[in-house]
């Protein structure tokens, strides 16, 4: 077990016995248990053919294998992981929850009670708020196994003497010859969960931070509608913008969690399948900043979607949408300015210089804030209203594909306008960019139609993960 | 030292050596030091006439003779309390922050890394987050002494075998031979600072918990413009309607927390006083719900502002308002649900009756839900082009008198639309009702225009003070 540096605590030195259980699913059989789903993982676990321990087990040795090339936690404690695993397996059937055994990542940024939250910030190294996040209550009532904490990504600070950089950074596993980007912030989440280290894990997007690094690593994700689960407990950035999402490598995986956190439209979807369904193709006032593997990818998806019967049509948003990224970003930053002042007042040197600066020079008038929030909760309704003609709107997940390098986690553009209007939005995998590596397209709808969502991802996935082109490897 | 028996921490035995440096100011002379105001103690801190240990000591004496009577606190520490202000003490005069030595009070549902925080709640007891919210971090970076723990209401929960009640319940101070409520929930907070036990302390408010209590308690308050001071580590209710707010016994003593949160308007206040000064005098569409007292209040301000040269005008809101208080209630419900479905699945029987309920059986659908915060969305910038017209609106704080008994706390519909509309107010004391007890009015300016609304509520707060019909009669 690689002891992640950022995290200088005594008790992560514990750990895994090699090979003990390994990678046997406890029935003598040697099919690895690292790459199942977790809702497969759940029905071997509910109907007694696989242990709490030995499917926790057979992550850690994943996770002890892999951590050195991809580094995606910032805090893991083997020996409290399977201590944890036993006590759930000695739970009688009849008292367990519809998530017991299942385990689950949490990105440094969200309360846990039994793990410092440090926010990958110098400000709080050691910091231990000794509470449970709203969702990590659920999960964990739920019989969920709070597994570990990602990385949120590696943020180079400045401090006072010099530039320097803290903790791990996080390698996109698909690219092992060449260091690419997992996408930030939700960096270890996505790359966690595409390496098979975990099978579900939290992320949070305030921009396009759980979106982005599901395109890059070739997972699906689900950004719900803003407040439909509850943000308490998890870092704030922005309250207009913040929402918490998560990561699987299947569509009942998303809906395990869906489930659970009481995700509900007012009605059930009557969508019926990719035939006769209505999809809208939106390249947004964004499509400037596409490259070609995503405009490849979008083209690809609408030419699938109606090779099976679907009717895809152009969606220009009217021309009320136009101030839409430029509000959104007045937002963020003033909402930022707020957000990060006591940080600023504590230890200015070790805040990030881009958010640092919204405080020394603010780029908005109150006047200006007002206008953006304002204008943003008026096209709201309107895109609510356009999307409603459709079964979901294809639209770009990321600009390209994962970026060379650690420093830069790419470009949010394509997910801001939809973090700010507040709908639901759902990456599938199943493309690749011209070097190979993974690339996603988004399906969006109207607030609350998360489950309608949901289920037309189910039947848009299957058909791109099978012939848009991309399959992953590593699994 | 009572022992608020809520909190059964050993070290919450610790006492107050009984009348050591009492109520005497380090002069040596005998003023009661537990009725300077916050300002004033710091400017005696600031020359050195003054000790923080000395002025920590007189407000604990205050709490120790009041605290059986009053029950404002939920946590406190004296030792802790002293041994911080004698560190205060040790730190030279240059390194010294703006608000040295000011005890503040923080309500039972804000972080702070070394006290518990229960919320009042059974769910909760024992909790202890060790880390800081966002509001006390910058406070104590400014050199606050951060005092204890004011209570939020006693609460009465429903558990699986009784109704019984949780929680020291906290006493009006203001009405010693009839049991009045101090309004809720940042019952303590407001009776503590009414009573002289401390100068300033932090409250929210979802509905009319900062206000009302103000108006109750006949104290000064602000609940500024919504996110312009960082929610974060307070518990969470509504993210669209939480503020954190606070209370002090004179306006400047809100300004000094205003100056530190950095609250700021785009341009200074051209207010030049209340010659000339115009007003809006708004009964809103809740009038009917209005006491005599209320009633009364009301009529007397607007006649003494008038007296002083004022312009006062009715202000009938247009139509589009009519919705706006059943749209308040629509998002208070639905926001409550999200945010309170951890405790119900966690513990159901423990969670007040009234909250369950929003997740037991869902009073409005999410189409319901989006046309309330997109209506109410809409109001809000409209109703700052109407208030912009006037220095400030003049409208009612409660809807009468702290009412008898301690099982209700008052009615919070005077001040459910400016919450929901995103605007500062201020409570003035100053008027009495039938029975004595004091009754507040609000002025309430447009969004992000605090600090006008502060200079223009000290030249209000000097008429209502003096004028007014109301005194103090506990300092």
């Amino acid at each position: 077990m690689t002891v992640p540096s950022v995290v200088p605590l005594a008790h992560l030195n514990g750990k895994v016995e090699k090979h003990a259980n390994g990678t046997t699913n406890g029935n003598g059989s040697h099919e690895p248990l690292h790459v199942l789903t977790g809702s497969e993982a759940l029905r071997r676990i509910r109907e007694g053919s696989l242990t709490v321990e030995a499917y926790a087990r057979a992550l850690l040795n994943r996770i002890q294998a892999h951590d050195a090339a991809v580094k995606a936690w910032a805090y893991l404690d083997p020996a409290f992981v399977l201590e944890q695993a036993r006590a759930l397996d000695r739970v009688p059937a009849k008292e367990r929850g519809p998530l017991h055994g299942l385990p689950i990542g949490v990105k440094d940024a969200i309360y846990t009670k039994d793990m410092p939250t440090e926010h990958n910030s110098e400000i709080y190294k050691g910091s231990f708020p000794q509470v449970d996040s709203a969702s990590i209550m659920i999960l964990r009532d739920a019989g969920a196994l709070i597994f570990g904490r990602v990385v949120l990504k590696g943020k180079t600070v400045t401090t006072e003497f010099a530039a320097i950089t803290i903790g791990p950074k996080t390698m996109n596993p698909h690219s092992p010859h060449e260091i690419r980007s997992p996408g930030g912030s939700s960096s270890g989440s996505a790359a966690g969960v595409a390496d098979g280290q975990i099978p579900v894990a939290l992320a949070t997007q305030t921009g396009g931070s759980t979106i982005r690094p599901a395109s890059y690593n070739g997972i699906y994700c689900i950004k719900p509608t803003w407040n439909a689960v509850s943000r308490e407990g998890q870092k704030l950035y922005s309250l207009l913008l913040d929402t918490l999402g998560w990561y699987g490598r299947s569509v009942s995986d998303l809906v395990l969690l869906a489930d659970i956190f009481s995700l509900e439209d007012d009605e059930p979807s009557t969508f019926n399948g990719i035939r006769g369904a209505k999809f809208a193709l939106c390249k947004t006032n964004n499509w400037h900043k596409a490259s070609e593997a995503t405009r490849q990818a979008l083209a690809r998806a609408a030419a699938l979607l109606k090779a099976h019967g679907a009717i895809v049509e152009d969606l220009d948003l009217p021309p009320s949408f136009e101030p839409l990224t430029d509000w959104y970003l007045t937002v963020l930053e003033t909402d930022g300015a707020t957000t990060f002042l006591p940080e600023h007042r504590v230890a200015r040197s070790k805040l990030h210089e881009s958010l640092a600066v919204f405080i020394d020079k603010p780029a908005y008038t109150r006047k200006q804030t007002l206008a953006a929030q304002d204008g943003i909760a008026a096209l709201r309704p309107e895109f609510d209203a356009i999307a409603s003609q459709y079964d979901a709107v294809l639209t770009p997940s990321a600009v390209d594909e994962a970026p060379y390098g650690l420093e830069y986690t790419g470009d949010a553009v394509f997910c801001a306008d939809w973090t700010a209007l507040h709908v639901p939005v759902v990456n599938i995998p199943g493309f690749q960019g011209p070097s190979g590596m993974p690339v996603g397209v988004s399906l969006v709808a109207p607030r609350f139609r998360d489950r309608h969502l949901l289920r037309v991802a189910e039947d848009v996935g299957k058909i791109f993960e099978s012939e848009g082109g991309w399959k992953s490897n590593i699994l």
